[in-house]
């Protein structure tokens, strides 16, 4: 950490700050030059709360060096984390794909997308059941009867099953989902992450539509904090002035987050980008720029799904992204 | 609602949309161009889901005319919102000020604040027990304890009493709160805030980071269609590329949301700029623009703050703050 | 500035690189840590390419302290720029209201504008010639006969005037306009800039859409750097990802850049907000958050205006905009 | 165009836009609802002015539902636009890789370069002379000498050659370089665009770091309107609050620009990250996108170049990224 003095410093509140900073087992390095000083702290300065140094009368300004994550930094732990759920592995080689509908609708509608999924090289199969819905009128899911149709299409297709959990009341009836989502909506709802961070369960954590790639790493870090260590980070769209799509999909948060840490990235394309005609070529740039897996809305019948059906692909686009997705990393493709 | 068809639609899937519309109760006009026909939908389309009728292949686009908010639309409220709490009027005249430490640290502490803002001209008394912060590692409040201390320095200094809320098992120590408030974090919480909803307090509702006006007030409609009709919203910043303060103030918020919504609106520079220099201008601003009141961070030793240090406002400057805002309003100002 | 290593940095190379600096009168005082060696560069490092070392093998990572602009930058000139045009007094006092329409479209248009403005409280006149429209199909202003027309309308009504100027070849017709305005979509058009530094005339110089503070100083220090120190700053919107209105009016840049810099600031909400209604409340906004003027798009016929009529107010709306604003003013506000 | 009405529209009023859109041969068909009116408007809109019927007394708000582009629109030219310089294809097919140091800093290096570019795979030389610099006082390219290394190098290494022009008063310099590039901070330099747009040799028009994809096409629309129909769109990123990188590579771009227009699309992902080790994998997701080419920022010295250093790759890399491209482009993905 560096702390930027103000001009001429009063001395007394400048030993006040060197003697608090030495009692924290910080060592204190100052670089005097003309009309400005310099602090350069070194030790564990993790643990120093940079706002409350920045509120001091003689500082003007802090600067981080290090980062504030612990847990999910790729300086501690070098190599790729890779989750196993069912039989299938996230990170650190192929990418997977989860597929499946919004929206569970029916037992026969989710049936029908997961066996035509499974058919098409799907890894994983989602459903909505618990959706977060921004109008408090709209459907917002079928609930427990969702997930049960869920987890007995995930059985009949042979794919494990993920969906996405928004409160503690939910997790009863979460018992048999394999993987737990948390949506951009409620990246920063900690008390969901602390929640989280205490189960057993591998957990996809969405970015926020505003997440810098710290906040969105200072969110996975809540959840290993806990205790579990199967965060997967998914990238669906940041907010942007560009309106044409929902959402500007940063394909660059792929490479930078597996540079900053050593959890898997997958992209999801659908609800970034809400029109259907722009998921394969955003699946393709996001596997060619090393994306451990993508997430895609599947239906059979988009016109008629009850949610997100101008985003949603139908199972024969599926079977080409996963032949694109084995093809690129077939090539062996370096990036 | 408007429906833009793609170039020569099929016949009968255009036949089979429009039987489908009159079903709901929509009548549909359709106005044929050379080359573009458009559908001009009349009735309660506050129902119909868009994105439905987007996913449809004869469908290039689809547009809404109506806001899908109903019971925060100034169109069917025309008069403001004016809560009452504690013998303040919150809406529809002089601006209020909320004014505290952004966490209770100590009993002193909080009622050294608290009679410092009673003396100042503050109306209500802010405190901050149960936090929400991006670091796991983070202070997050001194929780039961931090809402006794504020409760009792409420009493003394004679100020009704506001604090974050961020879950359900936090409710039983909220009690005596008279005003519970959702941070910009917890906007797009729907459990929470429909949790809120059932509710006979008045609720603060702070714009999240990324949130629209649109997504804004949707949020408020989740905690009116549950009963309660006493929201306040706050504007405290939104996300820009520009990162000398913490997010952009948008005052521009105030007027839209008036117009929009009767409900008051409030704004809180404080943790929007996270410098004290820029609070005491943009509360200026704020209520020259016609905002309802100002959310303001008050500490008596901000260098000391356990929180927010940076970006405290003394009592003094309080005082000078709750002066101006009085000269705005004496002075007639018409916006 | 302060030069972060790698970790373990090649002894060679990092000797080179304090030579290097040292040869460029730069004072080098390292900060060995465990794991981590920190470089303070103290002397006049506005010289030094902050990239050049960025890209070195052995740096991770460079900040900068000192703002890299020296003309601009309040440290060096402490006092407020006061800029004097035909007797109107521009920064460090009463604001100054300039106003016009968007486009002259006429003699009798301007005329007409010209008396109902300085009857109204103007100070100076705008009217726009050479516009910057994003169609190349869309009316771009009446050119020379328009400068003509501003320039007779401007002293019939005794207001100096303004206009915008894209290009070097339009400075023929400009010889009796009294202020240069150079739009937000030139703001980098630096060839321009280094033309309007060779002038004697006072430019008014408006933020880019998406241009930092540091980079719209840098902007304004083109211009001085060439000579002219008569630059004032216009703030009119950024781009956010809200799209009800324009631009995101940036208020809170008036406070920052007045901290930052000892140029007078200006505010323009017409062409931020696109509408009408939104613009008194932002004019009272923007003089309370300390704006040395106000630019405000006037038409007597909104409805019949050629160019931006949505956004244009009449001229009873600007009489009513000119007493808040020196009500804001006599009130004695200290902000 | 879609004309929403407020309630109760004055008739008179509304008979006289009716009677003005259809003096404009505009065919006008309402849409009457209880308490809604819609007029539907058929003809060629583009010439019809959105902002004036905007600021009619009658009028809430005016939706457009035709592009207000022509030229570059893929509707009226479904085919790709193929451009042929020096025997190289852009557009259609195999995707370019234009490849050079940011600046030309001496006959030598722009050789060696060249040379090195061209044995990795390279198809065009760039090479910056007359460079936009946000600084004034920074190195801002050898200008007429650095032109002339340039063609010469391109010349011995059978490379055609680009290079950013930004003034009129540079033209005579650029007489051999095959390609002009303007840069995102000019995008909008209406006076230079309209200049190229009478030129017979293709440009490279950058977005500008805040321009919606409309108003990109616009742009490169003054360009075309000019007469010139040689112009190639390039993506340089976007600002989003995210700083990690200098700007949000927005990859979405590319197929949304291929859908709404028939120019080629190509990607320069070096200053938009402005980190060397990000450019490779968004290299790579830019062409499996479907990219009509890269724009790459190479030296054979990257920790001595004085310009863009961080961010240029070495001739190794750029092997390493044309041997991707073309096995992303022979594994025949279908995006």
């Amino acid at each position: 950490m560096i702390v930027i003095l103000k001009k001429d410093p009063d001395p007394d509140q400048l030993e006040g700050l060197i003697a608090w900073l030495e009692d924290q087992h910080i060592t204190v390095r100052p670089t005097v030059g003309t009309g400005q000083t310099i602090l350069g702290l070194v030790g564990d300065t993790a643990s120093i709360d940079q706002d409350m140094i920045a509120a001091l009368d003689i500082v003007d300004e802090v600067k981080r060096v290090q980062e504030p994550y612990k847990n999910v930094n790729r300086k501690f732990h070098p190599e790729d984390t890779v989750i196993e759920v069912g039989g299938v592995r996230i990170g650190g080689g192929r990418p997977v794909v989860i597929a499946g509908p919004g929206a569970v609708e029916s037992r026969e509608q989710i049936l029908t997308i997961a066996l035509a999924a499974a058919e098409k090289g799907a890894d994983l199969l989602y459903g909505g059941a618990f959706m977060t819905r921004t109008s408090p009128y709209a459907f917002a899911g079928l609930r427990e009867e969702g997930i049960r149709y869920l987890v007995e299409a995930g059985h009949k297709a042979g794919l494990p099953v993920v969906s996405e959990i928004s409160d503690d009341a939910q997790m009863s009836c979460f018992e048999e989902v394999d993987i737990l989502l948390v949506s951009a909506a409620n990246m920063q709802n900690y008390q969901l992450l602390s929640l989280l961070g205490r189960l057993d369960r591998p957990v996809i954590l969405t970015r926020g539509f505003s997440a810098s790639y710290e906040e969105f790493l200072m969110a996975a870090e809540y959840i290993m904090a806990g205790g579990n260590d199967r965060v997967i980070l998914s990238e669906s769209g940041i907010r942007s002035f560009e309106n044409y799509t929902r959402t500007t999909l940063d394909i660059t948060a792929v490479p930078v987050l597996k540079k900053l840490s050593h959890l898997p990235v997958i992209v999801d394309p659908s609800r970034a980008v809400k029109k259907a005609y722009l998921v394969p070529p955003m699946a393709a740039a996001a596997v060619s720029a090393g994306a451990d897996g993508l997430f895609l809305e599947v239906h059979h019948d988009p016109s008629h799904a009850r949610f997100d059906g101008s985003q949603s692909i139908t199972p024969e686009t599926l079977g080409t992204i996963t032949r694109s997705v084995s093809m690129i990393k077939e090539a062996g493709i370096t990036v």
